[in-house]
């Protein structure tokens, strides 16, 4: 056995795997092994679930896939020589329980992190706190654990945990199960929501300084459906501070040494930037990991739209981004020149489609059977616009991006297969307010107005009927957001947001708003989660249902 | 004490509640109390959750959605002189957890059983076994109790358990927790599937035998977004016998008395006739309880917009739906004047919109700037119609609904925005050998063809170009629908299937279909859960994902 004063070298391999994808997984845990290797790491430690991909939801119920993960983990643990790795997969339970005609088809699994050493699987460590609240379902999933798993590498003695093992303090995680630990490691998949890299470093150092040891946290990056990954994987020292930290929203390996010199600290992103490497990295994962290469944008001159393009063509690249104007007679010509301009600003593909045929054409079908007036006309001019870029989605092969912003989405300022169509909603959780900042941030980054001036300044419109504006029909986006903020994301209760100061006839128009807009939502394409409560897993009412405030 | 021969004259209210509608359900629950008091009932019992209604999802986190449903189960309380009554109510757990950034925002609750009597909560049972698999998700949102409650009743002894407490054999719900009991009562909120009613007998006979003790089951009846509960209550005695059975599907008072006479007992429904009843339930309880009174159907001519037609005009009546006929060029003269003969059989409104000149404006709008042809062009069509629609249906303030069956939607033959675009999806859990067998059957029960003939002779097509029948793209349905069965609603693998004797390529190319419309599910309106497992919060699997099998 080596002396207390012995070193371990760790590289912290944080990877973007890909739900389902075992060879590509594998192939990329492998490269991670060699990497690692070459630099003359002790240890390579992986993220959660990196094999079989996380979440990968009700695949983890799939006897066949969860064997075949085991089987590429074993073809893993071959390729240890002079290397130890931690690698996170999903391990079989038994055998599967008696079943109910509409019961679980499968026993669940534990989600586990392997040790692979000197060519074999040579201890397992398995998550015993699973969450399951939020976008977390782990309780449908997997089986607990025990303790933490406390095992020598290279005669150091390691404590491994998974993601929440960590997050709440006492047992498990407890001080007596890491004793005679040397180091702490947390294998993560711990999703990204705005400020949250921050949160992570403050609750490991406090975990750190209780434990006083050491702690490498290694996270997955890359997005998965609504979730991104945000990477920011880092170590803290016995005191808590931090002596090594990786790079935000791409993958890294991170080298740092138990006993050993200084390591890469990267600078972590201000706010704004940090947002927005989000939703890029969203936008570009959810186009690659589903087969697409390029995407469709349609571009009303309006600041949401062009947040969209500008992360488009940030992610993709603007040569894989096409941009679709769409006038109608009640189209300004500032809105359609302001589209126009930032379409060339990006140095994207422009279609122009205007849609006046098509309205005399519906108007002509549905004749003496309808008003031709109100909600009704609005949205058919919407589901034009949705249809024609839903034909050139399906012609080009081009993923079409949509465009509706949290606060809209909230209230039903939408139409569904209209402006709602498209297979990722971007921007469906930033708040009105956080669409401008983040444009106005991109502007100045780019040391010039790429989204003209012109776009932030005129009032919000969807342009629907003449002289229309989203305050005839919506509080100030100021006061709305505030609303949203705490009805939805905090759970606040109509009473209670009264009690901070909104206006009661507001708050009641606005929670109606929200709540009878569920159906739509429901049928909405999955959006980039960036806050604390997004639509979508995080947060989940029946669409049936009396009950506002 | 009474004597251990004391009668006990028990009211099963299977009363119909709706999500969220505190005063709604307070005042169903109140008159099943007036209602079993005039029948010299000595306890009424009630369904799981009936207060707040089940599944309420996360309004179960909203601490004053909790506190409301305490404050109308304590006004209920007030009214039980010369009744006992057992009420289903959310009941708060102490404080909330410490609140994480993205953890809950409150406390999960108990799912309890209040005994209110004499103006009191005299007792609560906390369901313990919650479970956690296909539709259910009760880990989020309940706290377990503990053993089965026992109670005294009219000089009686009661036990109490909440649906799952009894499902699976051994503690909680031990035969030892249970002594000194003289009955046993079940409160349940137990989905419908095809069948369910016969296992729950079947299961419940079991325990009654096991534990030697009649048992009083009592379940919600109605539908609620995916979920249909089928009522059905029952009475099983020591030896497993249904002695006393309520009806299926609409709500119903049963009396039944421990030491008494014979007990109503409803004869079960047949096969297909218990599946349309589902159905048809499903369809009024979403409309009505969404605050709809008229719905809207697009008739193609063929099968499933057929059966569609008919649940609704015999959910709502036919003076309440509305149906649309939308020709195209493609469409077959046969096909409309099958349509036509329908909507006149069923006596509802008959609308006709040819879609011709939207065809011919996109076309001119989309010029040079696509294909004009293949599924681009089939898709603008069934998006005109869903256009058309969703017109009507704005216009009218009618719901649409949409006509897809089980078979389509698995493997993706259906257009989003399209012909799936509506705000419920009737048949979405129906293969379609099951939609041919239920039209047939209420056909026959008609005593003649509401449905023409010709609609159940001819092939299936979309009609969305010249001669398209439906297996020019897909396999036979018998085989298709056999390999979904075993894919979809039983987790096969493809090895599997194939060892099963399915041709091992339509396997691959079936399953590779299912896999790559998981976008599109995902996007559609709610359905009506019939199977084991349904699309929606039955089977979750992510929309990135490369495992196919």
């Amino acid at each position: 056995m080596k002396e207390p004063s012995a070193k371990l070298r760790v590289a912290i391999a944080q990877i973007d795997p890909t739900v389902g994808d075992l060879d590509g997984n594998s192939a990329l845990i492998s490269r991670s092994m060699a990497r690692a290797r070459e630099q003359q790491a002790d240890l390579v430690v992986l993220p959660e679930l990196c094999l079989p991909g996380y979440p990968a939801e009700d695949l983890y119920l799939k006897p066949h896939f969860v064997r075949a993960n085991v089987a590429a983990l074993e073809a893993l643990a071959t390729e240890t020589t002079g290397i130890t790795a931690l690698v996170g997969f999903a391990e079989p339970v038994g055998q599967p329980p008696e079943r109910l005609r509409d019961g679980p088809a499968a026993a669940p699994v534990h989600n586990s992190l392997a040790l692979l050493a000197d060519g074999q699987i040579a201890a397992v460590h398995r998550k015993n706190r699973l969450p399951n609240y939020g976008v977390f379902d782990e309780a449908r999933y997997f089986e607990p654990g025990g303790e933490p798993t406390v095992c020598e590498i290279s005669g150091i003695r390691v404590g491994l945990t998974v993601c929440e093992d960590l997050w709440v303090e006492g047992p498990p995680g407890s001080l007596e199960a890491a004793a005679g630990a040397r180091i702490l490691v947390n294998a993560s998949g711990s999703p990204y929501l705005r400020g949250k890299g921050a949160d992570r470093e403050r609750m490991f150092a406090e975990r750190a300084r209780a434990y006083g040891l050491p702690l490498v946290f290694c996270n997955m990056v890359g997005g998965q459906d609504e979730l991104v990954f945000d990477g920011h994987s880092f170590v803290v020292d016995a005191g808590g501070a931090v002596v090594a930290r990786a790079r935000q929203f791409s993958e890294d390996l991170l080298l740092w040494e138990l006993g050993g010199g200084a390591a890469r600290i990267e600078e972590p992103l201000s706010d704004l930037d940090e947002v927005y490497a989000a939703l890029e990295l969203g936008v570009r994962d959810y186009v690659r990991k589903n087969g697409f290469e390029r995407a469709l944008v349609g571009l009303s001159g309006g600041i949401d739209s062009a947040l969209v393009a500008l992360l488009a063509a940030d992610a993709l690249g603007p040569g894989q981004l096409t941009c679709v104007v769409m006038p109608s007679p009640y189209s300004s010509e500032a809105t359609q020149a302001d589209a126009r301009a930032l379409a060339a600003n990006l140095g994207c593909e422009l279609i122009e489609l205007p849609i006046a045929p098509a309205m005399a054409a519906y108007g002509e079908i549905l004749d003496s059977h309808w008003s031709a007036a109100g909600l009704a006309a609005e949205n058919v001019q919407a589901r034009i616009r949705g249809n024609l870029l839903m034909a050139l989605s399906n012609d080009h092969g081009s993923l079409l991006l949509s465009t509706g912003n949290k606060s809209e989405m909230s209230v039903g300022y939408a139409t569904l297969y209209g402006d709602m169509a498209g297979g990722l909603a971007v921007i469906k959780d930033v708040p009105k307010q956080l669409v401008y900042a983040l444009v106005e941030h991109r502007n100045a980054r780019a040391g010039g107005p790429i989204v003209p001036a012109s776009v932030l300044e005129r009032p919000p419109s969807a342009e629907l009927r003449a002289d229309q504006l989203d305050e005839d029909s919506l509080p100030p986006y100021e006061v709305l957001d505030r609303i949203l903020e705490g009805y939805v994301e905090r759970d606040r209760s109509r009473e209670q947001l009264v009690a901070d100061g909104l206006d009661d006839e507001v708050v009641d128009d606005v929670l109606r708003l929200v709540d009878r807009a569920e159906y739509k939502r429901r049928q909405s394409p999955p959006g980039i989660r960036i806050t604390s409560k997004a639509f979508g897993r995080d947060r989940r009412l029946p669409i049936t249902n009396r009950f506002s405030g």
